[in-house]
């Protein structure tokens, strides 16, 4: 084409890509590219804007590294992430929610009533609950991947005084499809906000905050496998969770529960908790592989 | 927002940003945003194709340094250098075209009518003009920065055997807003394609040619800066210019000059071409600064 204009450029582009290329990509590209044009011409994005843009992805590049993700950060902030886990979540069964970048794979076996919270000193949080199908059913043999945060608002990975990992289990239920733990309350903390995404969020006037949760991958034959997040009704946070990961479903109350009411038996510190306690009831649905 | 789902979490992003934030800020992260949901929504993006796009920003931040400017690479392959400049040539003035990454600053003054051919032996090229306001008026003293390819395809900058300035000249026109010099056609030429911005165009069946084109950054006082290039109008990439830079107004014929038709004075080769040669009339118009 040698008459580009601003209004048929997009469909320059268009014309550029081959009859023969992956038909998957050409629909993934032309809808970027239109859009992207699109957003251009919406706001007559100027040269100098444009040059910010550059400096911006080339500032995300550098403090990237194999521990830090800037422009997972980017898309977690900008919504993109949970909107990709939302368009995936099946209606039938429980949300999914971010990933983010703190599992670690290789966690220790977690028995059923096992503790988390080993030497760190704080109110128990006993949480349990029930794996099922669409349909109501215990799902047998299915595992949890547990992390969460340790009381100093910090995961593992990010803290040398931490064992490697410290509240980090994996737990498979039995027939009944019951799992059960007790750890501490996880902590609101604050996403990387010391790079080129920390700079738009200042310049939107937003924090960093993330709500607290605990993290789960919930596994199980013959079903999707569940990437999610439990969250505290009571988080001050809970309303504006700066990588947009609450869902209704995922926020449950953290009961009080009085002194001398901890189980007698099922968990790792049964008999030792005479103290008032918290508890978590949550239940997961997984949906059956297509 | 505790109920964030994938229908409203454009608005929930939107009802973050301050009141008080930059208004021209928040209208473009308005518009970038919802375009970057409504690509997500309607493609139905899925997990792994967000992962190539995080491993694909990655891998562009690392082959990225101070020569290599990949961001900016797929912003021209994308075509969106080229709307950003047609959103803001005026229609009054000579379109403007992409800067490239090849612009290298001091470039010494070229006498009217000087060569730039230097050693390089090869048919010789002829291309004057006029530099005028919008009402046909020449402009005394505008600057006319020129660069352009060696006959190798190559730019100095690229080239470790041509000096520094090859192929490079800033000539000041007098009262009659006349420029004139002499040089070698420029050549076609690749983009780099050997980082993930190739990857992509490999993937659509794209080629990283552009057509051969001469580079001039035309400025005067009272004036704005034009960035444009001029185009041959027999080049076999006129149609595909792989980024997008071919405007109407920049393609010019190259004219094929009789033996013995070289102009007598004026030019620095004058007296010493009696072979056939080529000529490129371009006419040049600067808008005022608003």
């Amino acid at each position: 084409m040698r008459d580009v204009t601003k209004d048929n450029i997009t469909d320059v582009f268009m014309g550029y890509m081959s009859p023969d290329m992956d038909p998957r990509l050409r629909e993934v590209l032309s809808s970027l590219v239109r859009h992207l044009h699109d957003f251009a011409r919406e706001v007559n994005l100027t040269h100098d804007e444009w040059n910010t843009g550059i400096a911006f992805l080339e500032a995300a590049g550098e403090i990237s590294d194999k521990e830090r993700h800037e422009f997972v950060l980017l898309s977690d902030v900008l919504g993109l992430s949970s909107l990709v886990d939302m368009l995936h979540s099946h209606p039938e069964g429980t949300s999914s929610s971010v990933l983010g970048p703190f599992h670690i794979t290789g966690s220790p076996p977690l028995p059923l009533g096992g503790d988390l919270r080993k030497d760190f000193d704080d109110t128990v949080l006993l949480v349990q609950g029930t794996i099922r199908d669409p349909d109501g059913t215990p799902i047998p043999g299915a595992t949890l991947d547990i992390w969460q945060t340790a009381p100093n608002g910090l995961y593992s990975s990010q803290d040398p005084d931490q064992d490697t990992y410290s509240f980090h289990g994996i737990q498979t239920v039995g027939t009944d499809g019951r799992y059960r733990f007790t750890s501490v309350r996880p902590v609101e903390y604050t996403v990387p906000s010391d790079g080129p995404v920390g700079d738009i969020l200042r310049a939107c006037g937003r924090h960093p905050w993330r709500p607290s949760h605990l993290h789960f991958i919930v596994e199980a034959e013959g079903f999707k496998p569940l990437v999610t997040e439990v969250f505290a009704a009571d988080d001050p946070y809970l309303d504006q969770d700066t990588v947009f990961g609450v869902r209704k479903d995922l926020v449950m109350s953290y009961q009080e529960m009085p002194a001398g009411s901890f189980p007698e038996a099922g968990f790792e510190l049964s008999g030792q908790v005479d103290e008032p306690y918290l508890k978590v009831e949550f239940d997961l649905t997984l949906v059956r592989q297509a």
